[in-house]
């Protein structure tokens, strides 16, 4: 929510620079368009969530963080967003040492907001999962 | 899904153990009762998602944790959960440096699957993000 | 989408006046302030799902009416408003012949966008379902 | 949820049966194979939201019976289904006079859950609305 948002924010960083947190995770843009962003994770053991199994916190960080830069390939320098809610539904297990591969598709860009899906696949091309993003175009101030 | 779950799963760790990741990430569970599960997470710069506030991926591996925990309490030993389908609402940044806290308490608790909703506030008690998740339950093999 | 709405659309309603296919399924508001809005919907054996209960797209209809005439009593008579996305949980069936009763709070009033919460029970008070919504505000033209 | 079916349920319709809502709000099935369901939907004045445009709880009924009529035609005789929970994203308004068309197609059929996407678009070809249902797969009793 922009109301919210730290006044000190910094200046927007490019599309292709990914966070830190996203970084941390291990997050890897591999194709960088408006129409379409792709990314890997490889599915590290401290990734996992006990089972022998990446864990869902880091397939919604890693299926967000494509949203996120899929959106802000969409916008101009002076305008960010905020992901407002996301949906994800898990298909299949992925498990710890495969790689995820990840892309992420626009279902709507308008001025206000932008919708996006991510699908998910583990190693053998298996849906892992879905998610859907609505992220809300913050316009410049001043 | 328990039919994509690695027949090499170790035994089911008990409901306070967390989970790999989620101990990476900083989730620390304050209270874990079946109808109730609190946790905290303070913001650190490497959960930071670039604009000086908490990544909502590190807000939804938390609310996800929550609920993994609270369903994991709500079992007996020989069964264990996984989460089908979560939705998470953001409403309200969470400066890094301020301590997220989480509470989770069930919407329904059938035999197939439970349904948990996590809150997660910020330092001022402002809610940042409603998460519903579905957890289903996985029944002993053999 | 205020982009994709008719040119020709007429003035506002005013929020206690339901809209066609509100009546037609026969949702009735009972309660309406800016805090709260509650309803309730007979389910008459029109509205089943061939089972003998409440068909879910009934009782859908019924929590989006809740949240479209709740957002409409917060906003001035200039501003109109449409749901982006919704998302429902069912947790128990209501029998043909019972009242479904809903009642819907906000999660979050912002300027852009309002998120509500809807839920719905059964004769008997058991919870049938829970529906977040997030409503866009449409300003004005000029 | 099975445990709060009425005992008196009726045998399961075929898949091709619609339910008396579905007949009702006057949705039409196009095509019925376990792979694809494609319907329609008319929009009439008495389904509209007061802005002369379908009314979000028409569209929603529309692909929750396509989700049902889908995981039926998957499932024999003796199984029966029910939605456990759906989300949905609006895109772009139906205007009324027009004819939505839906298409719904399956993301997961496993043997307890099925998961389905449905796409409704209007007269223009222009998506309106996407919507992800997850069925739960109730098991024959006795």
């Amino acid at each position: 929510m922009n109301e919210t948002r730290p006044m000190s924010a910094p200046r927007r960083p490019p599309a292709d620079e990914q966070p830190p947190w996203a970084k941390r995770v291990g997050i890897r843009i591999t194709l960088l368009t408006p129409e379409r962003v792709e990314g890997e994770l490889i599915a590290r053991d401290e990734l996992g969530n006990g089972y022998g199994i990446l864990h869902g916190g880091a397939i919604m960080t890693f299926a967000d963080n494509l949203a996120g830069t899929a959106t802000t390939a969409n916008l101009p320098d002076h305008q960010t967003t905020t992901t407002i809610e996301s949906k994800t539904n898990f298909f299949a297990a992925i498990p710890v040492g495969e790689t995820a591969r990840g892309e992420c598709v626009p279902l709507h860009r308008g001025r206000t907001t932008m919708v996006w899906q991510s699908r998910i696949t583990r190693g053998d091309g298996r849906l892992a999962a879905i998610v859907i993003h609505t992220q809300m175009v913050i316009p410049a101030r001043g």
